[in-house]
């Protein structure tokens, strides 16, 4: 088996419960102290018979070096990337959501935004092969788990990406402070979309612009115009929430 | 002078173009390459007879350990932090809004919230003196130098601040996701506003959500009930952005 290692006790809860991932091992610190959730990630390992190994701290600042370990580190396989065409296969009879990321770098980021993807219903997220960060265990440990509850794409070209989307009916909208449309301005109700977010530094390319269907921008109130790059995101598809829990909620009010 | 540095190129732009620091001078790695944000941050301490001096790597690094420092570094005073009476009075005859942070923790977490807030038009953060995460390097780096557009505000106690910004008419919501009423059923247009925003684990206490005019949740389309705390500031203050944006050119559309 391919190793990978998650850290953080809600990521490891969320990989357990999510039943996703095949685990080799769980190494904790001797000298940690128990909670409630290291109880939980015992019994949740218990019952899928995962083994449960208590090592030096030493062993477990080795293998995450950079991660902040809390005393305990899952040894697991790594996430499984899903391919663009599978994905649209399986997604085919219901209304989706994706958010393509054009090259985002920092791995706290892409978790954050990976969370509020979850959360806001999106079902997938499209990830440049080459450039850019993919998941790692920072990346796993910032989603707080919520790597297990989407697809994550990787392609090659995400110009042929979108390019498929469009084929398969997905309507596609770029975030660019440069637009002249806001972000409220659309209806996500009814429609498949994919949101395109660009890098920390350079935004989105010419060449995915002049494919997108819509082009908006978020309306600041001041002329620091720089926002966060998940925080962005967390707008946008909050604004989609927002519209389709309001629209079903009006449909309920008339029929009720 | 006391002294405090920062990293990243736009922090330190937004630092000098903001004039409200002291410089002590900027150290640049002797073998980095020059590109426009250099040759930018040196034309503006040129022109603020701020001393740049060539360094070697190993001397930025044990200046900054932790952060990625692009091979430049600004030594300059701490920034100040503002009296909540004296923000206060400062305020008192315009609409104001103010975030209050109940204990955030990580860095980037506050760095990108301190962005969306002076994005969002919002004159002040409060933090409490003893919990949480202060106005550090990696703070500064990763609001990208939006921590000088606006008040950081000190407190020994987020209850009596509390309480002393209702003595001055500001209304108070407080974010909790056990709220029944959601974010956007709020009018955010014609009052003052203080957001109330909890830790990373811990949510916001209960004296606090006692004290609070309006507790609002950020309702989700599934299950997974965890947004980033830096992603749910956003939402809920861009929503109020959006409310007095649509509100003005409402108006506008009116009258012209």
């Amino acid at each position: 088996m391919e190793n990978s290692y998650i850290v953080g006790k809600n990521a490891i809860i969320e990989a357990l419960e999510s039943n996703t991932r095949q685990f080799n091992r769980i190494l904790i610190s001797n000298n940690s102290r128990s909670d409630e959730k290291i109880e939980k990630i015992k019994e949740l390992a218990k019952t899928r018979g995962i083994i449960f190994q208590f090592v030096n701290k030493e062993k477990l600042n080795q293998i995450s070096p950079e991660n902040r370990h809390q005393g305990i580190v899952a040894l697991l396989s790594p996430i499984k990337y899903w391919d663009l065409d599978d994905f649209l296969e399986k997604h085919n009879d219901e209304l989706t959501s994706v958010v393509i990321l054009d090259g985002v770098e920092d791995s706290q980021n892409l978790g954050a935004i990976i969370r509020s993807c979850v959360c806001a219903g999106v079902k997938g997220i499209i990830l440049p092969s080459r450039r850019g960060v993919l998941v790692n265990s920072t990346v796993e440990k910032t989603s707080a788990g919520a790597v297990n509850h989407i697809s994550i794409i990787k392609v090659n070209s995400i110009v042929n990406a979108v390019q498929r989307l469009k084929e398969n009916n997905y309507w596609v909208i770029a975030a660019d402070h440069h637009a002249k449309d806001n972000y409220y301005e659309i209806d996500y109700t009814d429609m498949n979309f994919a949101l395109i977010m660009g890098a920390e530094h350079s935004g989105i390319s010419k060449s995915l612009l002049k494919l997108s269907d819509f082009v908006v921008k978020i309306p600041m109130l001041t002329n620091f115009n720089s926002l966060n790059v998940s925080n962005a995101t967390a707008i946008i598809l909050f604004e989609s929430v927002k519209q389709k829990l309001t629209k079903f909620s009006k449909k309920e009010g008339k029929n009720g």
